[in-house]
């Protein structure tokens, strides 16, 4: 089966196309082959770059992308390259695969039909960023793919494990079972890919792990025999750790101060929060990326400094609250962008454990590049550690691929 | 010196006359004797009972008391009466101190003056239930008893000690620094307390120690040599642990949508959110008090499972951010009405941490209320637990009584 895996930006669309034994479960995560990648960019503009590379062919080409629908069709007439091609026609390609923020009462895989985006249309307010332009998006590759299903993987879907003690707000029941409003988790896909992996790596489907994914968003997730049981990310994806520009945990009885002394409307407070809060807001406005900090920190930068603290401590905090979850860890897993290569932020986040038996080998994280390069994952942990310590790139795609075909198996 | 240590509720004042050497130390809290107890109930009713007790002597009486000035002199009438008082004069009282919650740019132990009222008058917003009657009642006092020094100690002055990088949100830097957005931590005399007497009986001054404060409000505070280094409230007293009738940590993004959906104002959602949430908002308005749930629970009541669930699992995901915050600790210690009386909740609290070092012995926790009326303070860790377990009734009057003397010293 082909499966082509989208990742849908507001104005960008980037692919993988997979091939899989039909019959694989969702945690077959080893026999799904990429055949291709691609990416359409800057939708909407006079001209956008349409890229794609197979084996070892790539191809660039401008053209007028005026939506996703054309993107998409860009990318399929690449595919089908009759020199290059990898699939001699479309309708090889079985589905698109799409990673979905937020479908409140709706969690789980669908192929995409009116329920879900009527589901996802209602948390619009609690995913503003993310949810609206999927769901314009989608209405776009519908109307002009009507014979292609589009199957959606929800970003919470992982997490729908989590038990109730640790998934409820201490708030009224009728806002949580009226409204949805309880915490949901997300980064699901990345998630589940290092529980699979992870669990293949240890050599036991029973391990206790804690998957940091640290990027341009983060979150941690506590896993218990592969499965979800505790996250850091609540009713929205702006909660939990500090994110490059959102805010991250934050009290809302703050609000009416916030609201009084600035004159900003709540709407307009929240969005500050999610969009010049995290580490951007943390270091004076300097940057959210975690490099750039790093770089004026060492040029005595005192804001970008107390940045990186503070997104150190907030990582510990979560990471304490997995750890009690799960009574101890048999493993921590890094990946993300700055869980992949940010050493010195593994460095401090390990750091001064060792009574709860975490022991990082210092030399072996600042080298680790290397060795994941060579191997796809490495660990960095002491010969004394009682906890492993490794960096496992994430891949989310793949687990995208596996809950595509397995949704249209079942559809 | 004589300080009357007081307790303002909004219609009660409840109070303690203690006795020190003028020279202790505000760790010196061996060397505080209390006098004399005694309260006065429904202040502003048609009649209020007074009553004090000093040794074996009690009195009680009923009285108009239209205000919290009344109440101050109905008390030390009592404490002055000829047969039974303590004082001879109400003069030889040096001060009354108080705690007192939330000084937003002010935190410390001051002489109650118009600086400190304005500046507790600027978080009105943020504490609206405690800074308002807390500002009216002052300046009764300040009117009544001239010549009477008032000592306000805030509740946030013990977590001054925290790092920036544990009390910093990811906020735009400009919210910081002008309207005074932080962690400010509350329940600063009970934690200080516990600092100071496990310190005691650990015979260390550098204990890493973890205070759980639970009662009708909670919070947890991560101490390493007797300072605060973290805790669980943040900017307003709402934040932290789920409270019996306040939400704790919860997510301001989902507000939108729960204006949206009920209709409520901000300040509606919020004032729902201090008044319907907690325990009592998770138990479907069962109640807010833990024996209340654990009963209704045992009779099979799953809302009220589920509020004890949550609350359990709030504090310990809490006490794993302590835990990590302080590499471990030498002993977690459980105080307030919950913290001390609560069996099951420190059973399970302390549940298969072994892992981490933390094992309780059920037996000894189960029996421990008598060995701590015995005793003052009882221990309940298993002969191979790293971290030592303990209940510690917490003394805040005996904090409060320190502070005020020394004020008054420097002052």
């Amino acid at each position: 089966m082909l499966v082509l895996v989208a990742n849908l930006g507001s104005t960008s669309f980037k692919y993988r196309l997979f091939e899989m034994t039909d019959d694989g479960a969702i945690d077959d995560i080893q026999n799904v082959r990429c055949l291709a990648r691609g990416a359409v960019e800057r939708i909407g503009d006079a001209q956008s770059k349409c890229t794609v590379a197979i084996g070892d062919w790539s191809d660039e080409k401008s053209l007028a992308v005026p939506d996703h629908g054309v993107a998409v069709q860009a990318c399929l007439d690449q595919l089908t390259d009759p020199q290059h091609g990898v699939i001699r026609e479309a309708t090889e390609v079985a589905a698109i695969g799409f990673k979905a923020v937020h479908g409140g009462r709706l969690s789980g895989v669908f192929v995409v039909d009116d329920a879900l985006l009527d589901a996802m249309a209602e948390m619009n307010a609690a995913a503003p960023a993310h949810n609206p332009p999927y769901i314009a998006a989608m209405n776009t590759l519908r109307t002009r793919f009507p014979d292609l299903p589009l199957v959606a993987a929800l970003e919470t879907d992982f997490h729908r494990t989590i038990p109730a003690a640790r998934r409820e707000y201490a708030i009224p029941r009728s806002w949580a079972d009226q409204f949805h409003v309880r915490k949901w988790g997300f980064h699901g896909a990345s998630h589940r890919y290092i529980a699979y992996r992870s669990a293949e790596i240890l050599g036991r489907q029973d391990a206790r792990v804690i998957s940091c994914h640290l990027g341009g968003s983060s979150s941690i997730t506590a896993i218990r025999s592969r499965e979800s049981v505790l996250t850091t990310m609540g009713m929205t994806p702006q909660t939990g750790l500090p994110q490059n520009n959102r805010v991250g945990d934050f009290d809302p009885f703050a609000l009416p101060l916030i609201l009084q002394r600035t004159g900003l409307s709540l709407d307009q407070a929240l969005q500050t929060l999610a969009s010049e809060g995290g580490l951007l807001g943390l270091s004076g406005g300097h940057s959210g990326d975690v490099r750039d900090l790093e770089e004026a920190s060492d040029n005595g930068d005192a804001q970008a400094q107390l940045a990186l603290d503070v997104f150190v401590e907030e990582i510990r905090r979560h990471l304490g609250g997995a750890l009690v979850a799960l009574g101890g860890a048999d493993a921590i897993v890094f990946t993300g962008g700055i869980g992949e290569n940010g050493v010195q932020i593994r460095d401090r986040v390990c750091a001064g454990l060792a009574d709860l038996g975490i022991v990082a080998d210092s030399a072996s994280n600042a080298s680790i590049k290397q060795r994941v390069n060579d191997l796809g994952e490495a660990s960095f942990h002491a010969g004394n550690s009682r906890t492993q310590l490794w960096v496992i790139p994430t891949n989310e795609e793949v687990i995208v691929a596996r809950q595509t075909a397995a949704a249209l198996k079942h559809s």
